[in-house]
């Protein structure tokens, strides 16, 4: 969702972006947060078995399909066009934080991993990074760490977007894309206004509300 | 999401409900409708595939791993309990309908697959069901297709639930439980409000509007 930070961890091929999230995950679970991850995989996958019900469905035809089970749920979606990261992450609810494996592009801060054996310059400029990952010091005007560093790196993180908040996050979605709100006002009236409703009509105060809107085909 | 249609396909084992979920897909995507389907899979499952990345990620801990490719995303999460049919398919979004195979408990029109050779009485009471798939007439008062009706079938889940709609979907979830709305006039007040703002916040008016809000810790 829209307001859970997301950092990606970017770097060429071969240069330990898995293996550094990997430890990021590890670390952050440790301390207790709950950790959603995105892997940007740019020529297609297939994950469902061939045979299965659920691959049955897909073959079918069905445009969403979902597995649920008591300890796992599955969704595979086909898409006319790539989505967008902000569209991607809006899928994951319920988390403290979002990694990403790649999606240099996108405008989230980012950790680059770097290794001299790969060498080059960095994917990345300086005013994009939150910290780079290196085997060898790298003269950018950038936090650095080794690959064994990972308390130090989560303790930067932790710092940076992991504090603890008191007011709202809000995101609103239409008709598939994130509408920006620039205004913390905006965002408190319309936070306020969403809870008001919720709590008249339920009669109590839940802290993560959830409102869908189709209004039906346009008359 | 709440408000899309929902129709279960129920039946004991080897009654063919894969088979008769197939047809009813490839016939309402011949007819335009977006489709998404949910399997219950009562005694887990494994998809993601051992050494990939994505696979590493939910290894080291991470509650929810998304994998968005240009053509397809895939989620996979990890959940504490077993979701409820309704919080299911709140994963779900821009279709027409959802066709779930299994959840014969819950709250949602029915159809049963029945077969001679498999026998036995119906599952479900004809008060729960919308129709019956059988290959022999069954003395229900519940309307009864053969195996290689699918159109007819497909004419009355159209008629009955695929109709154009005039009128806002609304759906409200709250700490991840669905919130019921009884009154139309209830909805139409949550529709319009939240519609009224977002226009004003975007300037324009988009058919499908998706407001989260994370309150923050209480106080």
């Amino acid at each position: 969702m829209i307001g859970t930070p997301i950092i990606s961890v970017v770097g060429k091929s071969d240069s330990g972006k898995t293996t550094l999230l990997e430890k990021l995950i590890a670390e952050l679970k440790k301390r207790g947060y709950r950790v959603g991850t995105v892997k940007h995989d740019t020529h297609g996958f297939e994950i469902d078995h061939p045979g299965k019900d659920s691959w049955r469905h897909a073959q079918a035809g069905s445009d969403v399909v979902v597995i649920a089970s008591p300890n796992k749920l599955a969704l595979i979606k086909k898409l006319e066009t790539e989505l967008k990261l902000d569209e991607v992450t809006s899928y994951i609810t319920d988390v403290d934080i979002i990694l990403t494996e790649g999606y240099k592009r996108a405008d989230k801060p980012k950790i680059e991993v770097h290794r001299r054996a790969v060498g080059g310059d960095l994917l990345c400029s300086p005013e994009e990074l939150l910290a780079v990952v290196t085997d060898e010091p790298l003269d950018v005007p950038v936090p650095q760490f080794s690959f064994d560093e990972t308390e130090a790196l989560v303790d930067l993180i932790e710092d940076r977007f992991l504090k603890k908040r008191d007011f709202p996050l809000v995101s609103v979605i239409v008709d598939g894309k994130g509408v920006p709100i620039f205004k913390d006002f905006t965002r408190r009236i319309l936070a306020e206004t969403v809870r008001g409703m919720v709590s008249a009509l339920q009669g109590g105060s839940g802290r993560h509300i959830f409102i869908k809107l189709d209004l039906g085909e346009r008359k």
